[in-house]
């Protein structure tokens, strides 16, 4: 962590110990319990620390965290998300149709904080290590970013939401950001009255989770994944280097 | 987390309890530290179990992971990852190219086992919801997997490095991947002699680290981001929602 992060540790909050997978378990893509109350600065400064902490290819950092506060913008983009809410819905028939009318899909007004994260594909550019081969490999380390900054919220009993039925090309325009700044997300983050045991989209009968089985495969793609990895024994060990 | 990974937890193994901020400041992408020692399942099926938490657009989970322990696989990709080591060493010059010859990219031979990550856009299509206007939503939901598990090995005292010098085409014919499945990563994990203090990249002078205040903005995107924001005070709060 930065020393501008590390510094604010401790300043007059509580620092949270929860157990790694508690908080794992415990993260939520929040929309509706959000309390508003306005946040302190360390605890937002702590949380953008930990997201500033991820890896990222070649130690590119290539992200940049706009907060967004001011009501005028929230209200422009609350706007806009729900005329893209509309698109979807008008692409949905019959009970999916019914189900999605009964699902909130954002927290913009009432969350505390907006964060605009983006992706800058300049940034340690000609020669970032990692990159050649995978032009993308600078996008998904602002994804690393952000899911650190989700753990720390959820860390924090903070709530953190992340808001997709934007066009980039309107949230490039509403704060300005350049034409060759990537915006990747709108996240939704603040305290939260509670967060719910189960995803929404799950209570919701939109889509119901996975078992781990399902998406483990074993030495080789498996069209019938059954991720036969047992709970006792031994895996794998490093392989003897071929000499020169 | 589902039923199958939280049945592993805490069998034979002793469950880490290190705080949240501990943990992702600890992370480091690991290369030359693997101890190359076979590893516990239940572990293994834990850190997997933690990836497969993670948020995804509209519940869509569209990631599957290939752990990979044979030897011979292990080769075949450690000597294309050479090559396209030597593809990117050709684009340098002069100090970087000094710079770079001493730099470890990779622990594949040497980890206990790698992990590759594909996305698979398909799952729960057409109707992802939070995908209409953002199509790579889906594969930022993979990132954010990665990231769970990164800082899930980091909790149980292993390591994880992230290989990102091969050709997707390369990895799709090594392990069967079918064609409209996307490989993301190749990551080497298990049980390390030590986590660096300092990032690899930072100690060999290729790259430093960042301040927080240099990549955070306030409001809109200001172009010498500053992140003035300090340490004390409240920020923030909820906006009045309007009329329908």
């Amino acid at each position: 962590m930065d020393s501008a992060a590390s510094s604010a540790v401790g300043v007059g909050d509580e620092a949270p110990d929860a157990g790694f997978y508690d908080v794992v378990q415990r993260r939520r893509d929040v929309r509706a319990e959000f309390t508003g109350a306005p946040v302190p600065a360390a605890t937002l400064t702590r949380v953008l620390g930990a997201a500033h902490c991820a890896p990222s290819v070649g130690l590119s950092q290539p992200w940049d965290f706009v907060i967004v506060t001011d009501a005028d913008t929230r209200l422009d983009f609350w706007r806009h998300v729900q005329r893209e809410r509309q698109v979807f819905a008008d692409s949905l028939a019959g009970e999916r149709a019914e189900r999605f009318a009964g699902i909130k899909i954002d927290g913009i007004l009432e969350a505390s904080v907006s964060l605009v994260v983006t992706y800058d594909s300049a940034r340690g550019a000609p020669d970032v290590l990692g990159r050649h081969a995978i032009a993308d490999a600078g996008l998904y380390s602002v994804c690393l970013a952000i899911e650190n900054l989700w753990l720390a919220c959820t860390a924090e009993g903070w709530g953190m939401g992340w808001v997709s039925f934007y066009r980039e090309s309107f949230l490039r325009e509403l704060l300005g950001i350049p034409p060759d700044i990537r915006p990747v997300a709108w996240l939704c983050l603040g305290p939260v009255s509670q967060l719910q045991e189960t995803p929404d989209l799950e209570r919701a009968g939109w889509r119901q989770r996975l078992a781990l089985a399902d998406v483990v495969h074993e030495e080789r793609w498996d069209t019938s994944a059954h991720g036969a990895l047992g709970s006792v024994g031994r895996v794998g060990g490093a392989v003897a280097v071929p000499s020169p």
